[in-house]
């Protein structure tokens, strides 16, 4: 960890307001990625979609980074991988579980538009962005400089809409009224990525994302049409899910 | 790509010096992380471990952000994938390829201790890293706020010392007396990683990297007794390499 006056980093080091630090991980299987975000002067931190499989790698840096984990979030009920957010609560005394209220999920936190997550001097506002499934939301940071949009904006693509409450035109009103009205230069972290991109912003995605350039009708037509495989995991992962991932755990 | 008066972020925007921008690109296969790096202001940008098998990505990226890619690096003749210096110096015009005058291989630039590779009003600057192989050498940005480190030092690992002129002596003596003396905080970014970590600091690294914090002869002991098994592509990567890649393609 190091420190820069009050300001630390973690690890993938984007440092927001100055007291904020940010970690990014991935899992491979799943191509997800978990982003964990600290305050580091309060060491209260917040996890956003970690998964089963990764879980003693997450507990482990949280541990060597001295973190107080405060909330385990969900960005959406994933169909693709299972969440760890159970086992996490079962290992990290006092944590909480959130994901939006619209999910269907058992949670300790159902979030609505407008929530904040807190953790020390930072937070996390809460929008709803619907259309990948009705329980998405796009968590971002108060200085509008982070949005962790989950699969509702992927680089250079979004999430499908053909199986969870899929709605492709739900999905374009999302993106273009409440992740394409922050600032350009905020930063867009997905909850996956199949291409080894990592990052993206808000002005880069308003120009060169394929999908959401297109008008709404033509995006419909695409979204509608893309005869993808149902998810491998889906009917073990959406139950599992709808339980913080304890289901048969 | 966002602005933020002449501050901009392209991507994973770690941003340093207040004009210069950082995108992260992954590969697959071999694992491998790429980097670029550019000026915001001049658009000037380097490259450091680009891919064979993801050069269109990387070049489509490059376009889509109007960059002016002026020197693509290896930080060593890798043996776990081809480089793509050699095709990329075919599809950029004026574009030079670089690399350590120890590693052996054809580049136009030759890299020893103390060089500047510039980039518009910034700068990386060499640092010789060998033991993973003669050749290594670790990028450091002006301001030691980041540091490429290659295969030499890894997140809580190192890179092997049993094939092209490896030496586990010199790996710990370059690790401690090269990269464990920039500043705690300064990031660590990697050439691979196998577990989905994405970046770590000098200080983290320094207090929990569990090879490199032994004693010189117990890192000895343990680096030449890994009996891992030889790289799948060393006999092509390596001659391919030596020749920005270009062996037989």
């Amino acid at each position: 960890m190091g420190q820069k006056g009050d300001l630390s980093v973690f690890k993938c080091g984007m440092v927001v307001g100055g007291r904020q630090a940010y970690v990014k991980l991935f899992e491979s299987e799943s191509s997800t990625y978990t982003y964990l975000l600290a305050d580091t002067n309060t060491k209260e931190a917040v996890i956003i979609d970690p998964v089963l499989e990764t879980v003693d790698r997450d507990l482990k840096l949280i541990k060597e980074l001295g973190l107080n984990l405060t909330v385990a979030v969900n960005t959406h009920c994933h169909a693709d991988h299972i969440t760890s957010t159970g086992l996490m609560k079962q290992r990290v005394a006092g944590l909480k579980s959130a994901i939006s209220k619209f999910s269907g999920a058992t949670a300790d936190i159902h979030l609505t538009e407008g929530d904040n997550i807190p953790f020390g001097r930072h937070s996390l506002t809460v929008k709803e962005t619907p259309g990948h499934t009705d329980g998405c939301i796009t968590l971002v940071t108060g200085d509008q400089t982070m949005a962790f949009t989950g699969d509702a904006l992927l680089i250079r693509g979004c999430g499908r809409t053909d199986f969870q409450q899929g709605c492709a035109e739900k999905l374009y009103h999302s993106v273009h009224e409440k992740i394409f009205t922050l600032p350009d230069e905020c930063l867009i972290y997905p909850a996956h990525d199949y291409l080894g991109q990592t990052v993206s912003t808000v002005g880069e995605e308003r120009k060169f994302n394929p999908r959401l350039t297109k008008s709404m009708e033509e995006f419909v037509e695409l979204m509608n049409n893309l005869n993808l495989p149902k998810p491998k995991k889906i009917d073990i992962s959406v139950p599992a899910n709808l339980v913080c991932g304890l289901h048969h755990v």
